[in-house]
């Protein structure tokens, strides 16, 4: 079968080191490779935006996770928006817009499996990997079923300007309760209060005293503290945790990069002390639900009620040296990479 | 008012220091005191029994806890099974047995708040601070109510030997488990195989891999983890944790005794990885579930689907030193002071 797109080269980023630490643009390599052809039941996608998120640093390490990793060579994982431009399968037509975990490449062959069909109409499309994708639902499903916010309670999030944390912090205003964050920068404490509406915003870089900081900006104590970072954010905010306190440990991307296991202050006595829970969370628990959450978040959007911010670079090449620069902080909210418009 | 007891005196135990690291017998004083007489509306209650237990290091410090210490010079708290033997309350009788945070002293005055009555021809009065009493009710309902062991599970417990571990282990038995024991001995290895019917107890202490012998004594993972101890052992649980396993943090005794806290490895993403949840629990939070909880223990022990163990020293002047042992490992069962017959 000839090629469907016969001037096109498929643009691939694979994986070719596990990284010891932080990983450098060397683990990766940018290869060519002719555009395949749709067979029976697949389609062909064209990328548009990739998505880059803290978890594609577990996937390039073969640590035991709640998934398997990238095997060396192979085309790095990733969520990506793209448009339909072949089909061999009656559930998609040319000029579809999609969204699916078909990885760091600017064309890819699906089976249709997990490949979700966007309405343009709705909202720019490349919020399907944003707050009307993996991390809006993630802020939702988390927050509101583990973290479970009433009126008047103190809500402390972890890099509160990121993709997950901004959202996060929005429901929980819109639940009623006080919204604290903690970030990497005076910027983005600055938007975090300006522009989503937090009560207060804490930035763990700048702060010389993290503790009193903390207290300072939760004179309530802390009743839902939702995790994305770990580390010493996380040290200082159980000993401020309330009666029957939440935490959800969403990730710790303090760590991701860390070459041995870092030590730190034992939490668990403060559990009996405020009789608080602790739980994990991954979205991809939540599969059957994604349609209600999808639903919420997309008239909030449209209400204004939630309000999100991109951080895009155009170009697959990049791919590689954004991700790395998202496990430093260096994002300033969702980081997308524009492949093609 | 004359004393009830004319020829006797009240030998009480106060607190004289907060203890930095392990207590020693120098933080406490025995002195003497007259009986005193029950006002209107008071029992005068002589002490037979006082039970020795974990938490009563938390009361000796001044930290942050879910309870106010002990204030120096003040008797020092703990339970007690005692004997009424004057009544000015119309609720108890001379001659009752009752149960209540009285403290270490042989006589003491209560108003009736808290005082529970015991039934003596249902078992050994002692039972009342033991199976029947406050370690018998933690171990159901945090062992129930949080931890929900369902047949065939693996259920982990820490402290197997103890006043609450062993009642833990056998309620988890008689729920259709897989049981697996944490303990700081031999002895105590083997009794909680021979004698409760553990399907394997690991000694932490001998152990030369604990991250080994944990992962061969839990084949399929851990499902439940039922944590007295803390540190290390906690440490090597939570790298088996199965997927939405759950962890009851009732205490953390290897940590009471630290002059300064002590650093770990970081724990949480282990929850991520399971989905996993982690819950502080405090039996006082089930006051209103004590009647259905010692009903279900009063008959698994009636009927010898729960047995016990009581390490018992006679003479109040003993509970200091048996105490610091307590917080050692050193006791073998519930431990108890014997005050008077």
């Amino acid at each position: 079968m000839p090629a469907t797109v016969p001037n096109a080269k498929n643009r691939q980023i694979l994986l070719m080191n596990r990284p010891k630490g932080e990983p450098s643009e060397s683990d990766f390599k940018l290869v060519e490779a002719p555009v395949p052809a749709p067979s029976d039941g697949e389609v062909l996608v064209q990328a548009l935006y990739l998505s880059l998120d803290p978890y594609m640093r577990g996937r390039m390490s073969d640590r035991a996770s709640y998934a398997k990793p990238v095997e060396l060579g192979e085309v790095m994982t990733g969520g990506v928006v793209g448009r339909v431009i072949a089909s061999q399968n009656a559930k998609f037509h040319e000029g579809d817009i999609v969204e699916g975990i078909l990885g760091w490449q600017t064309y890819a062959i699906s089976e249709g499996k997990g490949l979700r069909k966007i309405d343009p109409t709705l909202a720019p499309i490349s919020t399907a990997i944003g707050v009307l994708g993996m991390p809006g639902l993630t802020a939702y499903f988390a927050l509101l079923d583990l973290g479970k916010p009433k009126a008047g309670e103190t809500v402390v999030v972890s890099a509160a300007s990121g993709a997950v944390g901004g959202i996060v912090g929005q429901i929980a205003k819109l639940k009623g309760c006080r919204t604290v964050g903690t970030v990497g920068s005076q910027a983005k404490a600055d938007y975090c209060k300006t522009e989503l509406g937090f009560d207060a915003c804490v930035n763990y870089r700048a702060s010389k005293n993290l503790a009193a900081d903390l207290s300072g900006a939760c004179p309530d104590g802390v009743d839902v503290y939702f995790d994305n970072v770990g580390g010493s954010v996380t040290d200082n905010v159980f000993p401020l945790l309330n009666f029957r306190a939440r935490i959800i440990i969403c990730g710790q991307i303090s760590q991701y990069n860390l070459e041995k296991p870092e030590l730190g202050p034992r939490l668990l006595w403060h559990l009996v002390r405020a009789r608080a829970r602790v739980e994990g969370f991954l979205v991809l628990d939540y599969a059957e639900r994604y349609k209600e959450g999808l639903g919420e978040l997309a008239r909030w959007v449209k209400e204004g009620e939630i309000k999100y911010r991109e951080d895009i670079t155009s170009g697959i090449e990049n791919a590689p040296r954004k991700l790395i620069g998202l496990l430093k902080g260096e994002n300033f909210g969702k980081a997308l990479i524009k492949v093609a418009d």
